[in-house]
């Protein structure tokens, strides 16, 4: 008997929307209920999914993946404000348990993916320091946070690694007419965002010449296995950003109708998850060929 | 209230038993409920610990795991014997599930927590190719092959990884009096285990004085997340071999002695494990910092 396929729906539909519509439509285990915008929380409810994956800002992520939850739905999400996940994960693990649904937290690639790899090497090597170096790629936070600057017209903000967890920002600037690129990088040396890090700005005619949706980690650890010093281990992604967000969310909606079909109710985060969960088709054949 | 300390027992006392009790012995959560050699079932039995880490070599593994869960003890082994997993899986689980026991199979790095990488890059990037490649290291398999060729006294078969699966094997050997060096060679050469793979003998004075227990290995996949290729992600790592290990089995037991909490009896490899369960503490601590 061939199982039914998981109804999946999108509610919001920027860029990681996007990528999760073409994420679900290559597999063979899932088909789109609809895709759906931000005002149409009724539609998709009328649509009657097995599984929301949210597509909306992260700042909106808590409430619509809470209302979803008391209404019996399992949501996957991408949440990425890492200081507010431990809260987050409470608040939506007592609706879920309560609503007997499943909740995916932070199903990207960091925090997602990369937390996994984190979790691995704190295992492998109890001891030690994991470096978690992002880019080159553009940050979406700092990005806007200079968008937000009098006298910017646009701007992209490019997240450069220098190594052990200090980043530069190389930021990109179109100046409003009349306004002067000195009291632009001025007041943007200044900001919060970019105070603490090396910090260029520099004036460019074009800034949507410069888009490139592209981004790259690189996480490493120098560590203890036992008492044995100098364990090392590191792992390095270059990835276009929007479609592997989409893929995690994907598999990770995999993983919540699994989690859901054994009763195991309630919310996690993808160090949580059984890798073998993610994946689609028969268990034992993935044994067979990964272990 | 404080809870009680993982009893952990170890089954054999090779390098990587001693390893175990190493990593067993810098934990906060377990303790040593004692060290049994091969032929001391009767005492470990006797010893009643909660868990029995086995380090016997692989070919012994399904027997003594079967034997000690039909007693009821959960298990932790590092069989290494790929082709043969899926078989040993299905009676371990079998075995595990009707004496209510959990049994973590291949909890090593090879399979183990490479496996999981291998997982985790399957998911992020489902059409692609991943490469595994060993070394340098020395090669258990292939140094036990070598040994037992007439005219050894003494051999070492390193590993040296050349990309996309493909190694040289680098085999030194140290050669019985009265033997032919050009004899070794010709018998390595033909030797199943070398005839497939470049193979360099070399004849030397004192095998011992070569001896090393590093060994490394590099993952890598180039693929497609949805519709966006050349998606790329590796992960390298550097370790010393026994001390990795043992460390992985503690770690295991960890996440065995949680299974068995949550009574999901039954016999699970590494890429059947939430992450967070192989780490010592407290699983909302480790969400704030690693996710």
């Amino acid at each position: 008997m061939k199982q039914d396929k998981i109804r999946v729906a999108v509610f919001g539909y920027g860029n990681i929307g996007k990528a999760v519509e073409e994420a679900v439509s290559v597999t063979n285990d899932m088909t789109l209920a609809g895709i759906f915008h931000h005002q149409e929380m009724e539609s998709l409810l009328a649509a009657q999914p097995d599984i929301v994956l949210l597509g909306v800002p992260s700042r909106e992520v808590p409430q619509a993946a809470q209302q979803l939850l008391e209404k019996g739905l399992n949501t996957v999400d991408s949440f990425d404000i890492h200081t507010r996940i431990p809260e987050v994960h409470r608040c939506l693990n007592e609706a879920a348990l309560a609503h007997k649904a499943v909740s995916i937290l932070s199903a990207g690639w960091d925090p997602g993916s990369d937390s996994v790899v984190r979790a691995l090497m704190q295992a492998l090597m109890p001891q030690g320091i994991t470096y978690t170096d992002f880019g080159p790629g553009r940050s979406m936070g700092h990005t806007v946070a200079a968008k937000h600057i009098e006298g910017v017209k646009d701007a992209l903000s490019m997240t450069i690694p220098l190594g052990t967890g200090i980043h530069r920002r190389m930021v990109y600037v179109e100046i409003e007419k009349g306004c002067s690129y000195n009291d632009v990088r001025d007041a943007i040396l200044k900001d919060d965002y970019f105070a603490h890090d090396e910090t260029h700005v520099i004036e460019v005619d074009n800034v949507k010449a410069l888009n490139n949706v592209a981004h790259g980690v690189h996480l490493s650890r120098n560590g203890v296995s036992g008492k044995t010093h100098n364990q090392r281990i590191e792992m390095t992604m270059s990835i276009d950003n929007p479609a592997l967000t989409g893929q995690i969310m994907v598999a990770a909606a995999r993983a919540a109708m699994r989690m859901a079909q054994r009763q195991q109710f309630g919310c996690y985060t993808m160090i949580e998850l059984a890798p073998v969960d993610l994946l689609e088709g028969n268990k034992e054949e993935w044994i067979q060929r990964l272990v």
